[in-house]
């Protein structure tokens, strides 16, 4: 017998979704932050969901309403990741038959409060006992088919862009981070956008992801990653995943453009580097100019 | 402090969705099998999930295939009972990380198998670790808007129907149900139901929700209540759950034309009785003429 995680690269959802599809409708199943249904000429559901499991995506000692905001919180992020709105939310819940009411109440309260701010209205769910707290969030939200973007068409020469600072998530805002929505609306209602997803995995694999379905690769400057102050380093910024920043890659002229009129003053935009020609390679620019390669799916030590 | 088994009638998904609805497609949220939400002048959109934890819903000791079908089917039964056909689900698994991966890959092959049997394409998920095995199934279906049928139309004078038979779930096939999406084909191809739902929590807990949302009453035929023979009683074919088959009401004048024309051989329908105007009124006449009368929240025991 193997276990999971002795298979180690076992994938439960790609392994299930290989099939081909069937229903003309789906312009993106598997593999990008939402799934991308037509519904008219002009525009296209999106469709994701995350799950949030006690003592491994919060603890028990953790916010409560903190929890309810980031079980939501995730699928809006993705949502902003594809261009696209938010509409309706399906909550699965499992609680424990021991835990406090309050606890319970202050969980859906973070949930009502997230869902209000961004206009999601909470149209189903189910709900179960169980050991532990499970709160399963489906997303459904809707994309301009122009405005759609997807992780698989960076081109030569793009300029790439991440939002906000990274790598500090994991030292207290894991919880509470604001989805980019406002952001990706202005981005996608004015800029041509070639690629973008969300970093949940950290910058270095989730830029991976673009490269690969992209086929292509990409040089950073060291200098321009906004490293955040708690981060304590590049390594976090690069590796320690959880910042939901809007990462995507546009046209040098857009790019240029994109610069002088970014609007968001709490909000950074970061020009972090230029996508290139050359296929699955990712290299660094130190400040001192010298140049580091590294690998899109593992982890190197950076000072 | 209270815990949430003290509240007991604590629910979660309808205290988080009371707030009023800000989008004007949606014609239903919660209360009714699925969440309906309007996509054009002719057609709605379905959504629904069902979560299924081990060791609450099933044990370890079951077949995974048989786990991985009940895991869509419980939705594909929710979408039936609308009167629409499925056509996407999203999975979102949580494993154990010593789990063999043989019983990982069991379940979703049954995932998989069933989705191809009802031509769902899955299109998203999210794969995590847990303790205990999770699976919830997000499932998107469509309605044409003339054939949805809601829980809260019945009519006083309907004929009640029910398929297949009750009560025998947990002598056996809890896991292994066929959804009853060709009836409901059927049904709403060719006649006009004024109510209808899936059976998931007993014959008179499901029927009281038709008519607490229609505002009428009942009387019910014993002699024609179709126990499985393996259910052992009335009992349970009133109050054990997760039968999944379906209970509607129509018309008298539609009723006998459907009792004639009721083309699936392996499919029992039983006319059970008929709406009455008395709101929150449940009779149950026996084979002898005796009336007795039922509180269709509550539990009475019948030989």
């Amino acid at each position: 017998m193997k276990t999971l995680s002795q298979l180690g690269e076992f994938n439960f959802i790609a392994a299930i979704a290989k099939k081909k599809l069937r229903n003309k409708a789906v312009l993106k199943g598997i593999g990008d932050d939402a799934a991308v249904v037509s519904i008219s000429p002009k525009d296209c559901l999106l469709f994701t969901a995350d799950m949030l499991i006690e003592d491994v995506h919060f603890l028990r000692s953790a916010d409560p309403q903190a929890i309810g905001h980031k079980a939501l919180a995730c699928s809006l992020s993705d949502i902003a990741a594809m261009g696209g709105w938010p509409l309706y939310a399906i909550v699965s819940v499992a609680f424990p038959k021991k835990l406090d009411s309050e606890f319970a109440k202050k969980i859906y309260k973070g949930i009502q409060k997230t869902a209000l701010k961004y206009s999601v209205d909470i149209i189903g769910g189910d709900t179960n006992a169980a050991e532990k707290i499970i709160i399963d969030v489906f997303l459904c939200g809707q994309v301009k088919r122009k405005q759609l973007v997807l992780r698989s068409n960076a081109q030569t020469g793009d300029y790439i862009f991440v939002t906000g600072e990274l790598g500090g998530s994991r030292f207290g805002g894991h919880l509470n981070f604001t989805p980019r929505i406002a952001e990706s609306r202005f981005l996608v209602s004015n800029y041509k956008l070639n690629s973008m997803l969300d970093i949940s995995d950290g910058l270095i694999a989730d830029l991976g992801h673009i490269l690969k379905q992209s086929k292509k690769g990409a040089i950073l400057e060291q200098e321009d990653i906004p490293v955040d102050a708690k981060a304590g380093g590049l390594d976090n910024a690069f590796y320690a995943g959880e910042d939901f920043e809007l990462l995507f890659t546009l046209s040098e002229k857009a790019a240029k453009k994109l610069i002088l009129a970014w609007p968001f003053k709490k909000t950074k935009l970061s020009c972090i580097g230029r996508i290139t020609a050359q296929e699955a390679s990712l290299q660094l620019i130190s400040k001192q100019g010298k140049s580091t390669k590294i690998k899109p799916g593992g982890y190197r030590h950076f000072n």
